[in-house]
């Protein structure tokens, strides 16, 4: 099968990779749409050491599986646990000790023609969401962890710091759980504010925005150093700071403000497949015009490239 | 009035700085015994950029103010507020936005022969607590501070990272609340092991103590980026690190176990010097022993080289 590797910073597209084959309890998917995430760009650069094939976030249908799984549409949770350590044991199954990540972490992942996956990964995809849409569940489901994560008081003043793929679904999800008039997008791209705007949904230029301890709740989608900074100096005290960014190398960064306004930082990662699929199923939030640049599987080290562009928002592989 | 002073990075000891005048909502204090802090040391070398007499733990007599505070030994809250703004007016005036800091931000300190303070920020010493320990309310209100922000359960697996001055009280109070069993140290000097296992805590050197991501609150009182990335990879998934530090210069730090392992992360700063001064009167903590250094406010100078020192924990400067 055709797939897109990475070993050691280097990224490779196989015409000819062997095809994996499902144990007994896993199913064989074939990848009819993949998306790429800023996380496979750090894992480029070097995050988490990763060797093999690229991706976690796909929708495909299942070739080979159990009767109620065969040939039907599905996406897929990331996470491929042992069900058995204390973690899974007490409900953080996502954090299992032995898990295995699609595409991160030890475990082939999505950038292919087919992948495996554990069954109980598997989600069904509603006839009523496109591949289009379902290739954002990953991402969705991450965004909508935070509200599992932290309580939103209706008169919550928030603000989402990053205009990237994860910033534009997040502040989509906060405006449909927060209310719009309280919740405010930040970022650096003119054409990213009209994308908001004509959702309904406020943004602000960064250089427009007055950089005050002032906000309830910060979301930082930025995905680098800098942008966790500024995200800093937006919490008021005892606000609270989400951080759904990843970046690789040990940037130097300024926790001082955390101490002293006492800000409570919570981390935030995979989230809920389910309540995605209903959000999108339910046009709860909305994915339509996100998708900018689509390549083949074999242009896969270009769409990497382009994916990496400020007015890219989320490049896809298709087969 | 003797003080010592820091400007530009600059410590002067001053036989004869002007005394300084109470307005009218303040008492005139006479310092007994004042106490060093980590703060300090990181404000000479340049945080908060701070130009004036250093200092912010003391206990002092008053010996200018009203009728119920004259004569009384006393100590002070360190944050000077408004009470008008809107984190004055929400209960939050720790971080009121006109605050002035003694020693810190905006307001001469306690490393002097006298200061002002605000009537309001004064509290009485009782008689059973010597000026040796209330000379440890303000840090140990910090402490205290913790149990204050976070719930700690019962089965908690506790671990305190840093042996110095704040780390030391900072285990003696989660041992009170927490119960000792599930409470440890984590230092690098031999000699604070000691220490702690004479009051029954218990204490291991980092080179003997396995860095796993397995404790369900981690206190980070070291006071150093290496110290808290040794912090972040010990709470297990979805633990909580509380973040006492603070560390001049934007030194490198990897977050990316804070969002990989969900980890809550709590800024914790100043606390309510009523609890400190209760735990002091009960012995429910005692600081007897942990001052190892004593100077005359005329070798201040030498008295914050000696704090810097590894083998020291509290030093003090009196008249």
């Amino acid at each position: 099968m055709q797939a897109i590797t990475v070993h050691q910073g280097k990224v490779t597209y196989k015409p000819a990779h062997p095809d994996p084959v499902p144990n007994d309890d896993e199913v064989l998917i074939e990848v009819e749409l993949a998306g790429i995430c800023a996380t496979d760009l750090e894992i480029v650069k070097g995050y988490m050491g990763f060797s093999g094939i690229l991706g976690h976030e796909f929708v495909g249908r299942v070739v080979k599986g159990p009767r109620n799984l065969s040939d039907k549409r599905v996406v897929g949770t990331i996470n491929c646990v042992c069900g058995k350590c204390d973690l899974c044991l007490s409900g953080l199954s996502d954090h299992c000790r032995q898990r295995t990540v699609i595409g991160i972490d030890g475990r082939n992942g999505s950038f292919s023609d087919f992948l495996t996956l554990p069954s109980h990964n598997v989600h069904l995809v509603p006839d009523n969401v496109s591949n289009d849409e379902a290739v954002f569940v990953e991402p969705l489901a991450a965004a909508l962890q935070i509200v599992q994560q932290i309580r939103i008081e209706p008169r919550d003043r928030i603000v989402v710091v990053g205009d990237g793929r994860l910033g534009l679904l997040t502040v989509q999800v906060l405006s449909a759980r927060g209310g719009k008039g309280n919740v405010v997008l930040v970022g650096k791209h003119e054409e990213k504010m009209l994308f908001c705007e004509k959702r309904g949904i406020q943004a602000r230029l960064l250089n427009d925005m007055l950089i005050k301890p002032e906000w309830d709740v910060v979301v930082d989608c930025t995905g680098s150093a800098n942008g966790f900074a500024t995200a800093c100096r937006l919490v008021r005290p005892r606000g609270k700071l989400v951080l759904k960014s990843i970046w690789h190398a040990n940037s130097p960064v300024d926790l001082s403000p955390l101490v002293i306004n006492e800000i409570n930082l919570i981390g935030s990662r995979c989230g809920p497949f389910p309540d995605a699929l209903k959000a999108l199923s339910s046009q709860d939030v909305v994915v339509n015009g996100l998708i900018t640049s689509r390549y083949k599987l074999s242009q896969g080290q270009q769409a990497l490239e382009k994916a990496a562009a400020p007015n890219q928002i989320k490049v896809v592989l298709e087969r």
